[in-house]
Order: structure tokens, then sequence, then C-alpha cells
């Protein structure tokens, strides 16, 4: 531990916690326990309502799992939306773990009970109803947040404000890509159906890319600050035979010109969450990679190549210190970056309940327009790849 | 995200959140910080009340940033300790986070008000106070952890294990190093007084020992499951001169015979939390890095090293995949391990509470005695160096 | 140093060493440095003739610099090829170091005149010229390497002979990356004219791909052991405008239908020769870094990730210690590389000369056929661009 | 490949190869490799004579694998030594790669012949005959050499010369160490007789320490540029039990005053030639691996850290240029370290040759004093060892 300490910008203080819903993420899932943890860590929120499952039983175990109050225990999200937005003490948001198929109808519940929306990614599986969503959001003015958490690494954010600073330079060429093995393992359920992420009534019309693609393509325009106006996709089935792909190869091209790739495998043995960032500018390369999250490698030409770890004092940029709580080597990771999520979310809704602006550029989150982004993406993909690979708009405006 | 997950062996689950309280770790103070987010992470603790600071104000201003009570933040322990025993929904245990020479009375005051008691380490300044801890424990009957937390690192957990199983053979050599340069960039207080953890008034008769220097004892020790029970010393101060030593060479020797080296230093520029741990036996070899904490790399003589990610299915030990809770690659980091540690400190309180007995080697947190062991240590050091480095006993039994 | 060795099997020992000249690679050059320090390290070789330079004043400085005698330092590689092949003690090969477009030229001169040729890569700068050097290859019954030196490293030879004893099973991706950074540096000539590797006159169609996007195709194919059928191929500029690609990316499919990239660009800040090598099949996956050529990482579902370092005993597969001639940790790498090239055409042309023949598969040396192999590439990846990246067969039976 | 490359300043040229014998490097043997491929890979030499093992049979053996002439084969070094003194084309020096106890002997031998000598390491087993040797060269003028390899490297000069430019400002702590497995995997040789390296009547009083602690100690006082006053030793036998130790752990004192240490193993299993320098001063720290030769980490307090890899423009000091010859990231390793220790060798014995001075700190090899420094080192060791590690002067002035 050390004992002298950068002088951290920080985001505004709270009166109180916020109150959080979950629907979806209890027993027999898995992304609801990392939403919770950054809940939890972010020491912004209180998990006070949910309905966990879809299947009640699963759904009561799980609400005691979570310590929630009896009454607080759902078995539908309808009755959920309904009997909390009528509550003295309701949630102030609810965080959307469900299969994607379902969140469409789940968000819209929510926010014509006019509460908050953070959303699990794909935000939907069709463009249509991401843009419903996206009026739905303009018109009661809440928050929507959509989770690409891997943008709230602090050493992404840093990435980022290095490349808007000038640090590289003009951007020329960005690689995003996204690694896992864990496809190659799946079992299959019970009855010979297919596991959901590969199953297209649940899914959409795509697999590997609508789970990780979508990180992949946030990501590359995240750090970049660039749209990416057009993509050509080959999709790829390179393990087990079960329809929809777990590969793609992906082209893609920047407003400002810049050529890129995307490359997301989920039956790549000995990849786990391999989602590794490289942007190449005129005068130096930037490159960071999920599973070490603390570290940024920047290199400029003719000097040293540097990294960069988290919290170091004399490198990191204003604005990032405020995503990091403990000092450099005292590693931060993947909870981290879903506090800091959480953490941002929080700081917006607390921001529109008093109806108090924020200094621009304080929060970074991806809104329902950038969910809406990455649906449109996935759609740009399968139809690129079922032409032939062909070069196709991909940037929602 | 994974869809086929290990078959975790699990910790109980609880009844309710416990009730947790700290002395000290307020606005200023940096432990606090992690402890908390351990307590947060973990689900199994509520912050409910706190002294958080020797001052007063400063006590109630960061109170308020925890969002305790008004009448649950208190100015001082006593009232604390006081107070909270005699509600009926008073604190479950008490998290001591102030400097070190402090932790006796504070440790005193909750044990006799019948307060579970987490302590920050070093235990005490002095051994003699240790000892008086245990047997207030003893005699209490309540439970008394002290937060040696780079143990609940999932991948030392797997180490230990592996070396119990007798993976690597009989252990024949043991480093652990623990580097870091925090203390080359200490300011001086105001009024040119010591930093705290340089005043032999708080921290005893040592810095960097007390500081960092228990925690390569323990995990020595808790690693290769053998006693260290002598050692040598020699003590230096290698960055600004300030009176206590801020670097520490130390000759150990493990009960079964095995020599080994702990090497600390805070004046190592360009470490910041680098306790690397590596321990060599008849037929391989274990190495772990705190700063890259999701991997182990194990060694054995005639085959190809091994890289071990955390989580790898076929890999994992027995016992040790409850501390994990994302899939290989998601990182886990340094609050994960501080929420492993609370998780056990819960599960022990709550079986004393039920009077419940636990599975045998469910729990492996650092008892009092644990903790009187790093003061013994300390001394031991301490003596060893003033003596001219001789071999010095150094095991409490 | 260790005094127990692996056994190694070995290549057969010689009765004198070689005797071998050069085309090109003297001053202001540097193909040639490595070329020669392979042919030196590997103790198979004298170097004793040269045409170091296309500018007779250059060619003679540099041939004392390598201390040839006076008679056999030679201002045109005509005059070079009749009078080694004049006298008795004439080189037994000679190597090309050359631009490219000259490559076809020489090669055919010393074919001619009866001497073995290895050539730097590309083979040539156009098929026909390629096709012309098999046949005469075929007709002489002469020796005709292409210095593909990458898959010379002993870990790349272990890859490649784990894949084709199945240990990642069948073959269902392949990802070859070679960034560098050097053509952002590239200082102008004198008088305004391109670098030579940009000047089309020079190096034909492409710059890029036809430097270091042979390789990538070379190992690609190598390490698999597969025939790469297909390409589709977007190429770029991504450094300062000059007229040919800096920058290619690649789609692939193999003969055994698995799909894979090849990205390769001599403009990416921070990479310098930043080869590497993935292959993923139905059970395991290869992973390799030019940069880090000891160590191999090999993945196996559900067991822990291993790391070869090479020589390691009990890891090593039959066939590649004859590779290798430091132990473990004593770092081989480049040269090394190079030297176990120069020994394979060496131990090649002994055989020939002394009409013996050796156990099928002890040589894998690049022939004039994968030469070109590499050019036939170049013309795919071109046509495919120019036609908008259309799938294009790249293989040359 | 790049086209711009660094002005390298160079080492003189010269008129021709220099000649060199050796004694001991025959078959059986392992030095001898890489020293032949060092004088081969540096092309300023040609290896003519050899008496390559104490068997007749294999020293003729051998000398026919490197290919010399039928009446430079010798079979005895004295005979050797006269014959090629007395040729007109004799050999200008002699490598020494026989086991320790045979160097004093034959050094003496060449030296007396008018040979000049480069010996391998420790010097000798008796710090007498180490004296001796001293005295035989400044007697007879001639270039005597002891093969410290690793300190060629180019990273390490680099480190050095950083150091001693003032850029981690003064050194406060210095540690060196060296760990490999070997030994624990050493077979008997037939007869029951021990290993060499762990017979007391062929490497003297001490073993792990003779052979790969003295390449600790130079490094540490060559880096630092600062001699190594005392030391105080703990040895150990953590491997097979056998006589001699395989494992040290050594605490010293720089003449500056800053402490440092020197942990070195032969029975690490997972440790190859795990040779790791960390230098920390006042301002900034230096930190290199010989097992990644190619990286030098610099980290400077208040900045990023740096990673230089060899050859990178704007990174490299002058004086260091001149010890690499490919680009940056075309990897050099253990022979290209060797190949500069023979070039400097070379340079030395020209320049007496030719009676020329050479510039002030062109050259840095170690010398027959440094050598003897090892042969001091290595007593002061074992006496500090067998008083119970008691401080022990161990420089040689």
């Amino acid at each position: 531990m050390t004992a002298r300490q950068s002088r951290m910008e920080a985001y505004p203080r709270a009166d109180r916690r916020l109150r959080l819903g979950f629907v979806g993420g209890g027993r027999g899932g898995q992304v609801g326990a990392w939403h919770a943890a950054g809940a939890r860590l972010s020491n912004r929120w209180d998990i006070v309502a949910g309905a966990l499952s879809a299947d009640p039983a699963t759904a009561r175990a799980s609400g005691r799992d979570w310590f929630l109050a009896d009454d607080r225990i759902y078995d539908d999200y309808r009755t959920m939306a309904q009997h909390e937005a009528a509550r003295p003490d309701g949630i102030d948001a609810v965080s959307i773990c469900t299969p994607n198929h379902t969140h469409y109808d789940i968000a819209r519940a929510f926010l014509e009970a006019g509460v908050n929306v953070i959303c699990d990614k794909p935000l939907t599986t069709s463009l249509d109803e991401a843009k419903a969503l996206m009026t739905l959001e303009r018109d009661t003015g809440l928050v929507f947040g959509v989770t690409y958490a891997f943008a709230f690494h602090a050493m992404v954010r840093q990435a980022r404000h290095m490349i808007l600073a000038g640090r590289i330079g003009r951007v020329r060429q960005v690689h995003v890509e996204y690694f896992q093995e864990w496809s190659c393992l799946e079992e299959k359920p019970a009855g010979g159906e297919l596991p959901w992420r590969q199953d297209p009534a649940r899914v959409g019309r795509a697999s590997a890319i609508s789970d990780i693609g979508t990180h992949a393509f946030h990501l590359a325009s995240y750090v970049t600050a660039e749209p990416i106006v057009e993509l050509r996709a080959d999709l790829h089935v390179c393990g087990p035979a079960r329809g929809l792909e777990d590969t793609a190869f992906i082209n893609i091209r920047l407003a400002g010109g810049a050529p890129g790739t995307l490359l997301v495998t989920q039956v790549a043995p000995g990849n786990y969450c391999a989602l590794r960032l490289r942007v190449y500018g005129e005068r130096g390369g930037i490159e960071w990679d999920q599973e070490k999250p603390e570290y940024l490698r920047v290199s400029s030409l003719g000097q040293p190549d540097e990294v960069i770890v988290r919290g170091k004092e004399g490198a990191m940029l204003p604005g990032v210190g405020k995503m990091s709580t403990l000092p450099s080597g005292h590693g931060e990771a993947l909870s981290n970056a879903w506090a800091n999520l959480y953490t941002e979310f929080a700081v917006a809704i607390e921001a529109r309940a008093a109806k108090r602006s924020l200094p621009a550029g304080m929060l970074e989150f991806p809104t329902v327009q950038d969910g809406a982004r990455g649906v449109n993406f996935i759609q740009a993909a399968v139809e690129s790849h079922e032409k032939g690979g062909v070069w196709t708009p991909c940037w929602l405006t």
C-alpha cells in the first residue's frame, strides 16, 4: 500500500445508495453474477428486488441467495415492473440479464413503468426493436445503459484518452480480436435442444458475433473515437456444427478512412477471454489485453516502448484516475470494470433525478444508441456474409 | 462467458448478510477501501457502523461517504463497541484498519464486548500484546481473523493444495519476495514528522517487514504448509533515510529443513505490488506473481512447463473452485481475494453463531495465532539483525 | 550449462566444409549479414567468393570485409558464375541476396553454370520466371533452396510435428500475423526516388506482401501441413503514401477446409519482427511468437496450458532435437534458425554430390517450388484485391 | 527487415581472420560448442587447431568433426602449445574449455609459448594459481580473457552504460539470481564416480557457485560498475546429496555501500538459464532476464515503465550499437553474446599485435584479473559459509 496517492478526480458523491432490481441473473445463469458484483463493489447500489429466473422456483431460490426481501422476489418481470413502480421505495433501475430475445419486452416494460434500464448486450435481436427502445428512451427521458463492460477497464479509458489527445497521431489501423475456447466444451442441454447461445430463436441470426463480436465492435469504435462505417464479414463454423457461426473474420473501415479487423472466435483452445486491442497511428501504437487489464503498452516511433501500469503517477491522464480505486500493482480486474460501469450508471441516474447537469465528458457509458449500433453491426455482418463478404454499411447514426 | 462451468463446491449459504463495523478505514486512509470492497463483493456483509477515523470530523464525513446511519457513525471506537454490543441489530464483527500500535486496544475492546474481530496485519506492535489477544480469543470463543489477504487469491490456494498433494515432491527451497517502489515517493507529512509507517511510535521496531515482510512470511509458510523455524536477517535503508528499515534480506529455514529467502523492499522503482512466490521441490516447482494473480506456473522435471489459469477445467484442485466466481480469463484480482477472505470470516462467524461445525479444511483464514506469528517474526528479524544476522528462532507454537 | 543433454538425433556429418559464394549482401545491404551468419554458425560452409554489390567499388570493399581472396572478389555475378564454375575449388553453392527483380537472372546464370542455388525470397517478381526456375532446377538436378528462414526455428518445426502427430486434432483455423514498424521510419533515398522495397520496378506489384506476406503464407502452410487453396485480400496504405501497399488483410482457406487469416503490416509502431502463429484444432491450440522464439504455447481442452521451452527433456519430438545446439534457456534465436537452414541446404548438396539418399523427412527446407508458391501467392493477393477482394485460387501445384 | 538502420559505431576492421586453437571442447563436452559458435559468428576467427579432449581417440574424432587439418589435431595440449608456437601460421590464441582444475596448467603452457589465452570460468580452482596467471599475463604482455559471456548481451552493456550515465541515480541495491534445474536431472557417470561438477578434485571447494555463482558475481559488479567488497554466504544442498553445494544464498555489499543479494541454485525445476539482474537506484530501476535477452525494463519514478528492445532507434546508448548485428525484433541470443565476446578478444589481440592503442572504453572484456576476482569470490563464499555466514571481504584489487 502506498502512503502517497494520486489526488484523484472524483465522481460526484451520492446522498444514498440507489435501489436496483434484476431480471434474470439467478441460479444457472452467469452474467448476473458480474452485474451484481459491479453494483456491490461500486457502493452505489443496493440490490433489493428481482425476477431472477423465468422459472418461478429458481427465481425464489435465487432471490433468497441474494437476501432479497420476500415481497420483492418476483415470479415474472411484468409484476415486478408494476409493483416496484408503485412502491415509494421502488427500484431506481433494473438490470436485464436474460437471453437476448427477451431484452426488448423487458426493457419496454420497465421504461413504460418509469424505471431506468441497464441492459446486457446485445440490446435486442432485431434492429426494429432496438430503434423502438431508442425512441422510448428519448420519450421517457430515462437513463438507458448497455453493458459493454470491457470499456470500463481503467486502462481502456486511458487508451481512448491518449488517442484523443493525439499521442499516436492520426489512427491508421485498428485490430480487435476476441478469442475464447468455451464453445468447444459446451455440453448439449438435455433433450438435444441447442444451447441457447446457438439457438436462433433466442439469439437471432448470429451467435459469436452477437455475444462477443459486439464487444469487439464497440471497443474498436470507442477507443479510436471513430464510427465504423462499413464492414465485410466471413462467418465460419470451426467447432462442433450447430447451425450458427462460432467464428467471424471481419474487415472494417473507420470514418477517418483507417482499415481494421475484428476477429472473433469461441473455439480457440487455450483462449479464455482473450480480447486484445491494437491501434496504430502515424506516430505510435497502443496495445491492450483484457487478460492483463492493468497494463497498457504504448509505443512511439524513435522512443522506448512504454508499459503503463494502472495508477502509475505521472502516466495516467486526467479523467481516468477516477476509474481506479487501488494503487498500482494491487490488481483490479473485471469486477472493477463492472463497478466503474455501475458507478457511471448511478451518477447519470442521480443527476437525472436531481435535474443536475454533469461536467461534459464525465460519463462515457454506452447508451441505448450504442446498443442499437451493436444490433445494426450484427445485421450488417450477417448480410455481408450472406452476400459473399461484400462491403456493407454498418453504422447507425 | 462460458455455458459450461465447473461444478464448484460451495461455501455454506447464509440466512442473512452479517453486519460489519469498521474502526479506521475512512478518508485519508487506504486499507479500509479494500476491506470494504472485499466485504461488499462477498455479498456476505452489510457495513452498518464505523468509527472511521481518529479525527471526529473525518469520522463523520467518512461515515456519510459510506452511507452509514447517523446513529452508527461513532467518534471513537470505545463508544462504538459499547453501543453496538447493546443493540439488538448490533454488528457481528468489527474490521480494524488503524495504525499498528492501536490494534491491540481496539481488538481488546471489541472482544470484551463480545464482537468478533477482523484485524489488519501486523496484529500488534509487541509480542506480549499479541499473546494477550490469543488468550482473549480463546477465552471469549469469538472468531478473530487477521487479513493476510494475498493468501486468498484462488491460485495461491491452488499452489498450497498442489504442494500438499505432493505435486512437486518434498519442498526443498522457497523464495518469497515483495518489492514495491512507493516509499521512494512518500512525501513528508507537514511539520516534519515521520510518515506513520516509518514512525517507531506507531509501527514498532520495524517498518517494511511489519508492513510487507509479514505477508511474505505468512505466504512462505502457508503455501509450503510448513512452519518457518528460524531466520537470519539483514535490514537496510536503501531509500530516503528516516530511521527504520525499508528493505530486508532474510534467510529462513522451514521445519522440514528446506532453506529459503524472504526479500522485501519498498524502494525498488518499477515495482508496485511485486509479491512473488517460488517453491521448488524434489520433482517440480511452482511460481506465482501477485501482479498476474490469475496464473500459476507449474513445472515438473522431464515435462513441459504448465501455466494454469484460474478456473481452467481439469486443472483446478477440489476445494479451490469455491474461491472463484468468474470463468477463466474473466479476471479476478485483489478485490476478489479480499472477498474470499471476508467470505471465510463470515462462514466462520455464522457457524459459531449457529454452533455448527464445518467440514475439516473448508476454511483456511489466518487466525489470531497466525497474526501473533507475524509479530514474533518481526521481533525475531529485528533481533537477528541487531546481533549481526545470527540465526534466530522465529516460530510461535 | 547442463551436464545431461538430450541424446540428439544428428544430421549426417560432412567430410569438408562446402564452399559458398554470395551475390549481393555486401555493405549497404542487410540480408547478406544474416545469410552469412547462418552459414558461419552452421560450420558447414566457408564463404570464399562474392559479387557482393552491383557497385564494383562497394563489391571490392565488401569482399575485403569478408576476407575473400582478391581473385574471388567479383564485380559482376556473370563473371563470378563462369570463373567459379571453372575452378577446381569453385563454390558448391551461391547465395542470392539482391533485390527481388534480379533473382531470376542470377539464379539462372548459376544453375546454368552447374552451381547449386540458395535464393532469398520472394523467388522472383513474376510467376513465369518462377516457373522457369522450377524447370531449370528439374533439368539440372541441382539443389535450389529458398530462404524462408523463420521455418527453421526449432520450435516452429516442433509445432509442425506436433500438429502432424495429431496433438491438436484436425486443424480448424489458422492465424499468422507479421507486424513491423520500420516502414514508418524509412527515409527517402537521395534524389526523391522510391526506397527499393516500394519500387514496382524492383519488387513487382506488391511491397509488404512480397517482403513479409510470403513468410506468413509459407508458415501457415508449413506448420499446418496443408496447402492454402484460396484467399481474398484487401491491400492498404496505412503509412506514408508511396504507391505500393504496406499493409494487407488476407483471408485464406486451407485444403482441409479450415479458414484463416494472414495479417501483415510494416507500419505498426512498436512492432519489430512480430511474426505470430496460431493454429487451433479440434482438441487443442498452438501459439508461437518470433520475438520469443524459444517457447511454444500448447493448449489442450480440459488440461493446463503448456509452455514448451526449446530443448526441454520429455517435450521435444523426435526429429526436432537436431535443430537445437544449446540447452534449454541458453537462448537460440534468428541466427540459429539461419544456421539450421544453411545446415539443411548443405546436407542436401552433400547428399546430391555423393549420390546418397537421405532418410525420408530428414530435410524440410523450402524448395524452388515453395518459392514459386510464394510468387503465386503474391499474384493472387494482388489480383483478389484489384477485383474488390474476391476469393482467388492461390496454390501452385 | 528495415531499410533504415542505426548508424552503428564499429569495432576496427581487421586485415585477416585470427587463428584460434581449442583445448577441450570436443565430443562429450558442451562449453566448446558455444565458444566455437561465438568465434565463427564473429567472423574474426578461423578455428585451425585443437587438443579437443583428454582422450586421444576423442580428440581425433572431434578434430575431424571440426574439419581441422590432421597435423593440427593434437593428443595433448603441451604438444599443441609447442608446435603451434613454432609454426609460422600458428594460432593467435587458444580457448581453454576443460574442467576447472586443469585451467591453470594449460593457460600457463600457452602463455609461456607466447600464445594469447581465452579461458572459461572459473579461472582456476585456487587463488594462488589465479594470481600466478595474473603475474604471467603481466610479464608476457599477452591478452588473457575470461569468458563471462553473459556480460556480452547487448542489453547488459546497455544496462551498465545507462547506470554509468546516471539514469537510475546512485545504485541503492542490486539483486542477481541464477536459477537452473539441470542438477536435479544429472545422471551418475558409470562406476559411481561423481559428475565432474560435483567432484572437489576437479572443481575445488564449491560447485554451483564455481559454475554459475561466478557469473552472478561478475554481472553484479560489471553492471553496477562497483566492486563487491564483502559477502556473507549460506551454501545448501537442495537436490540429490553429492557433497558439494548446489544452492547458495549470498548477501553482498558494493563499494558504494549498497547491499544486494546473489541467489544461485541448480536444482529449481522449471528454471533453465534463469539469470536475472535487477538494479535499483535513487531514481529508477533496471531489470534484465537472460531468457528474454533482447529486452531491458527501465523504470523511473513518476514515469511510465519502459521496455527497450535491442536496437530500438532513439533508445540505445552510444557504444552499445556495435554489439548488435540484426534489427530490433530479429532476435539475437546467447551465440550473439559469445560472438561479441570473441570479437572483443580479437580486437584486443589485433591491437596488441599491431602495437595500436584503442579508444578508451571500446573493449570491456573480462581480463585475467576479473577471472581471479571470481576465484577469490568462490573462496570468500566458502569461507563465509564455513564460519556460519560471517561477513567476509571478497574483492581482489
